[in-house]
C-alpha cells in the first residue's frame, strides 16, 4: 500500500527518535520533555491503584467524553461556565489531534509562533494545514505580525503555548494576553490555548488564561503528564459545548474513550489532600535545577551563548551565535550530552535562529553541571568561543 | 469554527448514543457489544495493579509502538515473522483509525461486507473513503461480488471481520478464507483482518487467520477488550514492518503512545497461568447464554423471525420479515428492551435487510428470556406475527 498523501511529508518526530539515542549509557539527556520519575506522586496513587481490582465497572466500556465523576471534578476545578463542556483525551496530544481533525480542512491557514511545539507541527502537518508562522519575543507573540496574519489570510485558528512555551520557555505578559484575546475576538479566530506547563510555575504569580478574556473564542488543552504522570496518557480539552461535541464525534472513531481505570486514579490524585503539597515540592525541585543550569551556563559557556530567564516550565532556550545547530547537536551527542537543535521547531528552515532547547527537569544538579561542562567542550570544538 | 468537511456527514454512533438510553432502570439491553463485567479477570490482575505504584518507569513517557516486553510477548504469542512488527493501540478502534489515516486518501475506494461494523464505517467515513459494499452469506463474503469489486474499482483495501462478524456473527469457512487470501494477492489488495471476537469461540475448532494465507497482504487488528477488559483500551496491529512504521508515524501525532501502566498489567494477565482457564470459563458462560437466547427466540417469536446459529462471538442476527426496523427498535425500547436495528450497519440504505442485532454476552439467562418475551410483544404490536 502507498502512504496517504497527508503522511508523505511527515517526518517521524526527531525528539521521539533522539530519545532512544539519548538513553544510551553515559549520555546525559537534556533533550526530552520528561518530568523526573522520582517526583511521580505514586505514594498518593497507591491506594487508588490497589482499589481498582474491586471496581469492575471501571474496566467496562465507558463514555467517550470521559469518566463522569472526573468530568464533574473538572467543571469545578476549572470553573467552566454552563455553556462549556470538557472531553478527556488520551494525552493532550490527542486533544490537539482531535481539534485539527474536527476543524481543519486541507489547505486551511492556521497561525503558530515560530519556534513551536513539534507535536503541534506534526498534527497540523497531518491535517495538511497551511501554517503561517509569526515570531516571538520575551513577552509573547509579535502582535503586529499576528494582526497582519489575522487580517490577510482567512485564519480560523491560532495555536499557542502562553505559559512557559515549548521550546522557548517564554511566558506571555498580561498585556499580551489581553491583546491576543481582543484580536481573536475581532477577527473571529479561535485560540487553541495549550497549557501543559501552566502549573509548573516556580517564580511569580500565575497569570489569567488568555482564554479567560475570550472564552467563546477558545479551546483550552490541559495535560496531566507534568503534574501527575505522563505514562497514564490523560489530557483534557475544555470549551464551548458545540465544539466539544464535535471533538466527541471524532474521538468515537479515534479510540472510543481513554483508559477508565487511569481516569479514576487521576481523579483520586487530584482530590488527594496532599496533591497541592506535591505541586509545591515539584516547583521547588525544578526551580533549583533551573537555577543550577542557568548558573552553569553563565559560568562555563562563552558569552555569545546565552539563555533566557524563565519562571517555570521545563525548558530554557540557549541562543547561539551563527552556526550549524544540527552539527552542534550531533557533536554534543558524541560528547555524551543530548540536546535538541532549534531547527526541528521551525516549519520554515529560513527563519531558524541558532539555539538549543535544554530540559532541566529530568537531570539532577550534578548531571546538569556535567552536561554544560560537556557542552562547553563541544562549543569550543566548533570554535564559537 | 466550522466543522471540517470530513466531519460534516459523520453521524454520532447510534450505538454509543443508545447505550445511555439502554442504561435506564428496567431496560434490558441487548444493544451494546459489552462483555459481562462479572467475567473480568480482575482477580488475575490484582497483583499487577497493586505492584504498579512501585514501578515509576511505567508512569514515564514510553515508546510509541508500545511497552517493549509486551511487544516481545506478542511476537511469540502471535508467531510474527521477523519481517513483521506490531504496534499497541488505544483499543483496536485506534488501530483501524491509524490504518485509515496512514493509507487512505479522500475518494479512495475500499471494500467492506454489508452489514458492517459501525466503528469501521465511522473511521472510513472520516477518511472520506468511497465504500464499496458486498453482500455476505453464511460462509463469509460473496466471492463473486468481491472479485468483481477488486477487478473494477482500483481497490487497495478490504476490511473484514472473519471470526464471528459484527453484527451478523458469521464465521468464514476455511475455503472462503483461502479464496479471499488468493484474491487479495492476485489483485494486490490489503486485507484488514479485524479479529476482536476470535478468542470467543465456544463451538468447533479455531480456523486459521485469513492473513495466514497472505501475510504480506494483510494487517491484523486485535482487541483485548473481549478477552481482558475494554476499559483499559488496548488493541494491537500486526503486519509488515514498513506498514507498522507508517502507523507509528501517525500514532506519534495521535496520542504519542497508549497507557503504559495498563500495558504492563495486560502483559502480566496474558502470561498468568490461569488466563487460559479464564478464556475457557468465558466461552462456557457465553455459550450457555447464546443457547438460552436461541431457545427463547425459537419458542417465543413467530417463525418468520429467525436467528442464525453462531459458534462464538457476542451477537446473533435476528432476521425479520419486511418491516420498519427503526420503528421496531424504538418500540422495543419503550417495551424495556434495547436492540440495534440493522439499518445502522449499512452504508447504503437501499441494501438494508430487516434484522436486529442481539447481544448475548451482557445479560444473564433470565434477562435474555425476559428480553425475548418483551420483544415478542413488540413484534405482535407491529403485526408481523
Amino acid at each position: 500500500m502507498k502512504l496517504a498523501k497527508s503522511l508523505q511529508d511527515i517526518q517521524p518526530s526527531y525528539i521521539r527518535e533522539i530519545l532512544s539515542a539519548a538513553s544510551a549509557p553515559g549520555i546525559i539527556s537534556l533533550a526530552g520533555g520528561l518530568p523526573d520519575e522520582g517526583t511521580f506522586p505514586l505514594a498518593l496513587m497507591t491506594e487508588s491503584l490497589t482499589a481498582l481490582s474491586n471496581k469492575a465497572q471501571l474496566f467496562q466500556y465507558g463514555n467517550t467524553a470521559g469518566y463522569t465523576p472526573l468530568l464533574e471534578h473538572f467543571r469545578g476545578r476549572y470553573q467552566l461556565p454552563s455553556s462549556h463542556d470538557s472531553i478527556v483525551c488520551t494525552g493532550s496530544q490527542q486533544g490537539l489531534d482531535l481539534i485539527a481533525r474536527a476543524f481543519i480542512n486541507p489547505c486551511d491557514s492556521i497561525v503558530m509562533e515560530a519556534p513551536s511545539y513539534l507535536g503541534a507541527l506534526q498534527v497540523f502537518g497531518l491535517a495538511q494545514a497551511k501554517i503561517e508562522s509569526i515570531s516571538q519575543n520575551e513577552h509573547g507573540p509579535n502582535l503586529v505580525e499576528l494582526e497582519a496574519c489575522f487580517c490577510a489570510n482567512g485564519i480560523t485558528l491560532f495555536y499557542a503555548v502562553p505559559d512557559f512555551h515549548n521550546p522557548t520557555g517564554v511566558c506571555w505578559s498580561l498585556a499580551v494576553r489581553k491583546k491576543v484575546a481582543q484580536l481573536c475576538q475581532r477577527y473571529n479566530v479561535t485560540l487553541i490555548e495549550d497549557v501543559p506547563y501552566r502549573e509548573l510555575r516556580f517564580t511569580g504569580d500565575s497569570l489569567p488564561l488568555v482564554s479567560s478574556f475570550c472564552p467563546d473564542n477558545s479551546l483550552v488543552l490541559r495535560s496531566f503528564s507534568k503534574i501527575a504522570t505522563p505514562g497514564i496518557r490523560l489530557g483534557l480539552v475544555t470549551g464551548r459545548a458545540d465544539w466539544i461535541a464535535a471533538l466527541n464525534k471524532v474521538k468515537q472513531a479515534a479510540d472510543l474513550h481513554s483508559s477508565l481505570p487511569m481516569q479514576a486514579v487521576l481523579l483520586d490524585l487530584l482530590q488527594h489532600d496532599k496533591f497541592p503539597q506535591h505541586l509545591t515540592k515539584l516547583g521547588q525541585l525544578y526551580k533549583a535545577r533551573y537555577e543550577a543550569l542557568s548558573k552553569n551556563i553563565a559560568l562555563k559557556l562563552p558569552s555569545n551563548c546565552y539563555a533566557n530567564t524563565v519562571d517555570g516550565g521545563m525548558f530554557i532556550w540557549l541562543s547561539l551565535p551563527e552556526c550549524d545547530v544540527d552539527a552542534i547537536a550531533k557533536s554534543a551527542l558524541e560528547h555524551g550530552i543530548a540536546v535538541v537543535p532549534s531547527s526541528v521547531f521551525y516549519q520554515d528552515r529560513e527563519s531558524i535562529t541558532p539555539a538549543l532547547r535544554l530540559n532541566f527537569t529530568n537531570s539532577n544538579i550534578e548531571e546538569l553541571g556535567e552536561a554544560i561542562e560537556r557542552l562547553s567542550k563541544v562549543i569550543k570544538t566548533h570554535s564559537m568561543a
